[in-house]
């Protein structure tokens, strides 16, 4: 297991190549690897710093509360769902990103609860698939600002899907993870390859969702 | 407050960085930042210079009525719009980006007056948003080549949408402003994201309009 | 007016730069400017090399006949164009490229002998267009391997539309010039601009051609 | 023909500049080259390395046979389709990518056994091709994850189209190969464009398939 010192830099050389992809644009996403597994310390992006500059400065380290070891540190509010995810799969990085492919299908998908992949060697990016004839279960999860929901919400579709090599927050984007933070990286690719894939088909075949932003004559905003 | 000399390498930086995502091509897109409010002095970029080579020496200081603080200095003609913004929304930076899906949703959008986008994670980059379920509502107004009539429009838009924090003109562009540059850099960024989003949307379900370039048997220029 | 040792390094990081934005893949596109006037002499990429890493020693000098300076030296077999458009021009440089978007547009529009494009800020960036409503009208020539007979066309079409500013060969790229390399470059972003632009609303609204690559069952190589 | 050390940084270099196009996300993709004839050796990608970090030391020498020439190697085990490929057409060089479009493509018309592209110039960058008008067949074969029988549908369709410079495996990528890697990359480059377009052409009329990714209700993988 590699030390903070060492995962920082990682880390945040992690968030500006996800950034420079366009899957991590503004302050979205957040990027976290396992410092230490007993007591529990992970190492993860700091609250509301643009992807683009992230620094191994803006990396800090939690206990298994999510509560930061220097005081003065602000995680994002999303580290107990980092926190959940290593718990339940033995994760040792996790990498949440916010694509436009990611997020189209979060929406088209949204309302069947998940998205089925399957026949693309790509899949076999993904651990333990060893054939293209794999089916990839992807669950979609409402989105929320609560985040004890939302932790509860991914627990439980971890539990029900424990084959499942990520998950879709709804019009929010992807969670995944691995046993390190090179194969969470891995993962991040394979699926965004996947979804972009996807997404094209479901634009030829007319599967994304009408519904999305509205052209209105009005001119009010919502929360004018 | 940056100083001059600290916010023209800024500037500069920033508009290759949207030049090299391709939402400031050619000459397209203008940049500024506010070097003293009182009396007030802007750092804006020059008329003309293609954004995949600005630099610092590209940037110029004019005082609140446009005119450069050098002589022989040209600042864009639009820098009556940047003006504006900061002094009707007390911005401390502006961007101006000219990107494929900000003109195709301009046009899409634009006879109803705008375009509202909710629900989606990443409105949460826009300052002081604090929920997916915040409605932006991002004003069109008509392009036009009489930069005091487009100041008078922003005035009125900026005063009718006190929670926008962008505006499109059609055919043209996007107009985001923030505290700092960096705040407002983090703004076209996730308005970037939601405008593809959304043309990808349009695309799918059929809401591009059919008008535009038309395909002509003729052959004569307009401005032969 | 540049020496040719110091616009070789100019048109080397000029095909890199348009590798890079995927409008010169492969052997694709070729790029000159202008060394002398009276004789005239071009600086322009040899011939069949790959523009992802074309080096300052790939660019050659010919005459105005096309022939190069250095016996050995073999320069694109374009290169009689590039002369056509310095003539009837006076252009400084000229570049030539094949985008997925160009090409698209040049097969739906082709029929119709060019494409129209009105409207849009970013025609701005097209030397002497002062307004958005200026309309261009860029000529699509059939593309052929008489380079000859693409000489006449494009002299011809030159002709008949003095205040096009590019044009397009079928099936094969754009070519567009300016007054030095610098102007040729911004008018290459401008026009891929548009074109993106307009290719994403013909394909949104069923513009693109039916025609196209064909799905065959059989399985002989049309050159077997 | 260059030595192993000359080949192995170039290798690495190509999967990191494959990579970076989106053409070999995570760990797909694999690239050779001959070191020697005669008996032969192969320089080839070391299985399952990220494309994104593929470093000189991640290439490795395999015999005829498929068997690293260092007992400790693991080589992909698609490294007997790149043996049959450099035997059977001669090549320096395979390369192997996985690209959106092209994936998409071998789904739209892996039923037909084959895609037909003609026309354009692009077709112009495979070797030996003289004019626009040339028809390109890209055979396509069936993914497995039997090699043996993968290899012996590659050497069949290698044999009955003798002037194919590439082919798809459904769902699965590109092969394609040159005299040397710099040709070979050449034609990655090429087909890739072609792919694009042609993928672009489809989606506007409606020829990618229906099929794809399905969204399910239920939520069970695959694989559990």
């Amino acid at each position: 297991m590699a030390t903070f010192s060492e995962l920082a830099p990682h880390l945040a050389e992690t968030g500006r190549a996800l950034h420079a992809r366009g899957w991590a644009l503004a302050t979205a996403g957040n990027f976290s690897a396992v410092v230490r597994r007993d007591p529990l310390v992970l190492a993860i992006s700091r609250s509301g710093v643009d992807k683009g500059r992230l620094a191994a400065s803006d990396i800090l380290q939690v206990d298994g509360n999510g509560l930061p070891l220097e005081a003065e540190a602000k995680p994002s509010d999303e580290t107990v769902v980092h926190l959940a995810v290593v718990r339940e799969r033995g994760a040792g990085a996790v990498l949440h990103t916010h694509s436009v492919w990611n997020t189209l299908l979060s929406e088209a998908a949204g309302d069947a609860g998940g998205l089925a992949i399957s026949g693309y060697e790509m899949l076999k990016a993904l651990s333990g698939v060893l054939t293209h004839e794999h089916t990839e279960w992807v669950p979609i999860l409402p989105n929320t600002q609560d985040y004890k929901r939302m932790t509860r919400d991914v627990v439980d579709a971890l539990a029900k899907h424990p084959g499942a090599h990520g998950l879709l927050l709804r019009g929010h984007g992807l969670y995944t993870w691995g046993r390190d933070l090179q194969e969470a990286r891995r993962h991040v690719e394979a699926f965004e390859f996947l979804f972009e894939l996807t997404g094209r088909l479901f634009t030829a075949s007319g599967r994304l969702p009408a519904k999305a932003a509205g052209v209105g004559a009005g001119g009010t905003d919502g929360d004018d």
